[in-house]
């Protein structure tokens, strides 16, 4: 049956420095293989689009191996099983994992991360506010952030789908949210829709003086998601005891070779503070605990979330050069047609 | 009485920028005020030399503010009561605490830390082992670096005062401990005197190939007492949810500018790391816990320690460079005969 399918695929065709362009990728089709005992087919709905996804075809050092040219880009999506020769997964489940980009996928189930039981809710959530991004700010906070009532807390990339989770469940926790946003729409957004109690444009030419005068008592916690000078600002302005949150660099071009800054070593001693790296694989033993919390605040309208859905596989190739320029506002997405 | 004594003093003359040198101080003498109710006079057997001492003449920021000018120099010394007007101290009590480079030390009780009560100790080691160095390794690496039995801990000035307990004890938790010190003596002496498994010279041109050589296992902890490039090699090799100690940046000249660097975030994103500043004077409330354990590790001769004590008052202006200019081998003290 499921031979009869055609499967379009983008796969990786040159390695990217820095942030990979359309040119890097593209599209091919191929036949759908049967399927063998122990596996199923998935039809992707929705394809996730990340800011990480740099990482994981560029060359240098990262936390996982680099995508393989001419294999398909690594990528979270949600989708429908639609056909299942695997005892654990029924025609008509909704799965959200590793897919890739591409309309179907053949699996044992290895990169699903999950069923998506939330049926009163869109399925597109569990790539967003539900999945990676609400479970990243879930734990990049709570954990690493360890933010306590009356105390500030700094959000960069405060209107992207993690930053904005991130302010909001600050909030929750008591705290008193500043959001670093790029431009007037994204600082309008932070503080008419995310609740930020502050919000500060990076692209202004006086945004130290601005972010310091939104800091009064200084910073408890940074969800640092940008590295680069919005950074350094940040620092000179942390407590006792602060606790930094290194979620990603966004605004770092590249790594290789390494880029150079202010060193943050004497400010962390005079402030006995924590810089820590955050990376949500770490937290996968818990992903159910988040999702279960994240969904009742979503249904409560306590966390609220923005998504950005585009229509078709050709925007996917570039899409993360999208992300990266900044236009973008809420968790983009690539919605599928396929066999509907 | 105590009006009969002169004492003398080293008070800050001028403000250093970077390591302070002989002539930013002057030793002056004043006579003893006669004491009030509820004072007691210390005589200062010996002054303690910290690293540290940088920063509390220092008028960048710092964790406390800046001795000023015509002060006595801040420091660490210990001594005997010689005359009490003071519930709690008794004229032969031995005590530690911040007493100044001076003589003697009119006080109300509120500089002094302790009374040193291991009579069958050196009184030095107060200072030492047993006091700010001691104390501080116990806590940085117990508390912060959090080592676990296999895992390899770096300690940079491993020859020192604070660098060789660190080695020790990380020995005693069953770790790995390689050593960074400056030279061939200073590496032997981490090698044949405090037990690390291994030692580098940082002045070695094959530095980073030897430290690569020396972490066949990559590293868990370390312990950071000196930034610059020194640290940027031992970061390339961090394993893992590895721990950063930031306890002193001995080999910045000054922070003012401040100095750049390669960027750690991308590094400790990657390797879920923690950097964190560690301050001993957040653990003051926890200091008898630590010397009471070092105090017993000392007397079973698993804790060793060197001191290199110099005598007379005029040594200690210029003290605090030569601490930097790394030729001092253990803790430095300054022996004072007064009045005996």
């Amino acid at each position: 049956m499921s031979g009869q399918r055609v499967n379009r695929r983008v796969v990786l065709k040159s390695r990217p420095v820095g942030v990979p362009q359309a040119d890097h990728f593209e599209i091919v089709e191929s036949q759908i293989p049967e399927l063998a005992s122990g596996e199923f087919l998935v039809r992707n709905d929705y394809l996730s689009v990340e800011p990480a996804m740099r990482g994981w075809v560029n060359a240098a050092a990262n936390y996982s191996d680099a995508v393989g040219i001419g294999e398909v880009m690594r990528a979270f999506a949600a989708g429908e099983v639609v056909a299942s020769r695997h005892e654990s997964y029924a025609v008509g489940d909704k799965v959200m994992g590793m897919l890739g980009w591409q309309d179907y996928c053949v699996t044992n189930g290895d990169p699903v991360r999950r069923k998506v039981l939330e049926g009163d809710l869109p399925l597109t959530l569990s790539l967003g506010i539900l999945g990676i991004n609400g479970v990243t700010a879930y734990f990049a906070l709570g954990e690493i952030g360890q933010p306590r009532a009356g105390e500030t807390v700094v959000v960069s990339t405060a209107a992207g789908a993690v930053g904005s989770a991130v302010g909001q469940l600050a909030k929750l926790a008591g705290c008193r949210t500043v959001g670093i946003a790029g431009g007037a729409d994204k600082v309008r957004l932070c503080l008419d829709e995310f609740g930020f109690d502050a919000a500060v444009d990076y692209k202004d030419p006086n945004f130290a003086q601005r972010l310091a005068e939104a800091c009064p008592s200084g910073v408890d916690v940074y969800y640092d998601n940008t590295s680069g000078s919005i950074s350094d600002a940040v620092l000179r302005h942390i407590n006792k005891f602060a606790r930094i949150v290194i979620c990603g660099t966004a605004s770092v071009q590249s790594w290789d070779p390494w880029p150079t800054g202010p060193r943050p070593e004497r400010h962390l001693l005079n402030k006995s503070a924590r810089m820590q790296g955050f990376l949500v694989w770490d937290y996968e033993h818990r992903y159910e605990e988040a999702v279960g919390q994240l969904a009742a605040w979503v249904r409560s309208g306590q966390l609220r979330y923005r998504e950005e859905i585009v229509d078709g596989m050709e925007r996917a190739p570039g899409s993360i050069a999208e992300l990266y320029s900044g236009a973008n506002i809420g968790k983009r997405l690539i919605r599928l047609e396929t066999g509907r």
